[in-house]
């Protein structure tokens, strides 16, 4: 494949190895993998995940999850606060498959009651301490379950909850420690409705948590999305390797700099999106760079690290091996801080022998 | 229009203001406008730009040059340094039109003698200050000339720049302090160069200094781009007001958390990117809040603003009236902290009276 522009790369290779390990832990543990798709929202690698046995998936939209549905999936949950808006294309989903929805408040249950015409799956979203979205407290979930009490149509699940409080941190210790008490405090609701819901599920499942901890006590169901590819923020949180890293973004070389060792390449902001981690000197990185390969690409090469994006520009901060030896018109890989947005952003994919994978539309 | 998901919305009264404003400013100091298309990367917003007069514009890709060749456009700079991989492309544009491209080094010049069949403009690229991409220093100029001169296809137009630095800026003071600099040091090669190339042209403008200066003396065209739409960090560094802002992402409100006056709306990092603004006290600001009215939206709300976003959430602390006021179910607005990511991320806009405005394809 002859690369001109900014493409970005799929190891499927890699991929494979990533959704095997994340489906045999699962196995392992005897816990439902239900996998999060807004990472790669391509019914092709979907499909590569079904081919290890899972049959249930998680999806962020209403319209990822009709997505989804069109390409044989019967068993979504859309873990994202209802938008009742879009009830027309719940119920049109909901009527063919086992679609399940999460409800944040009393409000959002009743607002459903004159919108949905079929039955759908119900899962308190908690807020386990990522404070962005979610219930905290018995009183707010009792309120939520009478009222789900009087739709027939809603049957209720159980609890879901996101750690995304994981991504802010940056050694597995903490991350185990964030899990620790996800699953405690899930646990402990679990106890107190268990007896009146016996078939009561518990869904959790950061990528962080997923790769990291081993303690899955009383969970159903693990919704990690971002395995499937890893990035860097991932690596430097400790959920895996870089070579684990299955997305590279391969840029043309068009500019060098002698003057301070940096290089310019096309492969900016619209392409990796503006995500950025802080390296041990508190340097803002906005990507790793590394060679590509006959079979791929190299590790991280030292020194050498995005230090900032324009729309298009990707400005290269090279260790002074590196700089002498690269050439305008050479293409380099950077991979990418954040592959679930950078993924959203390219919105296709080349696999290393040049296949082109597509994904769902960004327009209406 | 009936909104039930993320939206980027037009005001297109707005825009049209906005772009009489840049092309009328042009008009009374006689100098080219050639508007850069990578903001709205839209045919039919490039024809309204057509509609007040102008007939150049400016790309950041051979891609978004061949969109516009196609849509009609006759005279196209590529305002990012030459990428000879995509010489094929280039050659069939320039074969038809005018087509501009900038070099940075001697050697971008040199791997273009092999590749380029077609009459090509050259303008050489200066750092005025950026530190991004550019020659500085007459010693890299005359090198770039000696070599130019080799390439009968290749005509040298004259100096090009881009003070980006100036979106670092939060005051006119600074900016108009950026632009004078840049002014001098493009009017000292003008001086110097001018008996050599009596046709030399001078080619400068970002935004902020395209919007607030009045001096362009010596200057032969501008190409600010984000003009046309405006966004959060224009009003920030004095560009603009909050009512020129053209682009509004309307997004359904799921969730109210009053334990900490938060508001969770669906709208998120892949609808308005990741940039952000500080404020006043050093707050991170993805976005501010308007409410939708029926012409438009109104002023941005008092004490309201995203304050973080993840792939799909966006995450708004709200002042208690508005906290009060707004129901899930409902429909606000948000003012894009940098409107070319956001549009870039969207890919389509539609009109408040709801026309669907498409832009060129993500896709290859």
């Amino acid at each position: 494949m002859k690369i001109i522009r900014p493409t970005l790369l799929l190891d499927k290779t890699k991929c494979l190895q990533n959704i095997k390990r994340m489906s045999d832990k699962a196995d392992s543990l005897n816990i439902r993998l239900r996998p999060h798709f807004k990472t790669p929202q391509s019914a092709k690698i979907a499909e590569w995940i079904r081919d290890t046995g899972v049959n249930s998936c998680t999806v962020s939209s209403v319209k990822m999850a009709e997505y989804f549905f069109n390409h044989g999936w019967k068993d979504i949950t859309i873990a994202f606060p209802v938008n009742m808006l879009e009830a027309e294309l719940i119920n049109k989903i909901a009527k063919e498959i086992q679609l399940n929805i999460i409800v944040v408040s009393k409000n959002a249950v009743s607002a459903l009651k004159d919108n949905i015409e079929s039955a759908l799956g119900v899962f308190i979203k908690i807020d386990t301490g990522t404070h962005r979205t979610g219930v905290s407290g018995f009183s707010l979930i009792d309120e939520i379950l009478e009222e789900l009490k009087k739709n027939p149509l809603l049957e209720f699940k159980g609890f879901l909850s996101h750690s995304g409080h994981t991504y802010h941190a940056r050694s597995v210790e903490e991350v185990e420690a964030i899990h620790s008490k996800e699953i405690e405090l899930m646990s402990e609701l679990k106890q107190k409705y268990i007896s009146a819901f016996p078939h009561l599920e518990i869904s959790v499942g950061d990528t962080p948590s997923c790769s990291i901890s081993k303690d899955f006590e009383g969970i159903t169901e693990i919704r990690p999305g971002n395995y499937i590819f890893y990035d860097v923020m991932q690596q430097q949180i400790g959920s895996c390797s870089f070579d684990d890293i299955a997305v590279c973004l391969a840029c043309p070389v068009v500019a060098k700099h002698p003057e301070r060792n940096e290089i310019i390449v096309h492969g900016g902001a619209v392409h990796l999106s503006k995500d950025f981690i802080r390296d041990e000197n508190d340097q803002k990185i906005y990507g790793y760079v590394v060679k590509l390969t006959d079979n791929g690409w190299s590790d991280p090469l030292a020194d050498t690290y995005v230090r900032g994006l324009s729309q298009e520009h990707g400005i290269i901060r090279a260790g002074s091996r590196f700089f002498e030896e690269v050439k305008e018109g050479q293409i380099i890989g950077i991979l990418p801080v954040h592959s679930c947005l950078t993924a959203d952003a390219m919105n296709e994919y080349y696999t290393l022998e040049g296949e082109k994978i597509s994904m769902m539309s960004k327009t209406s």
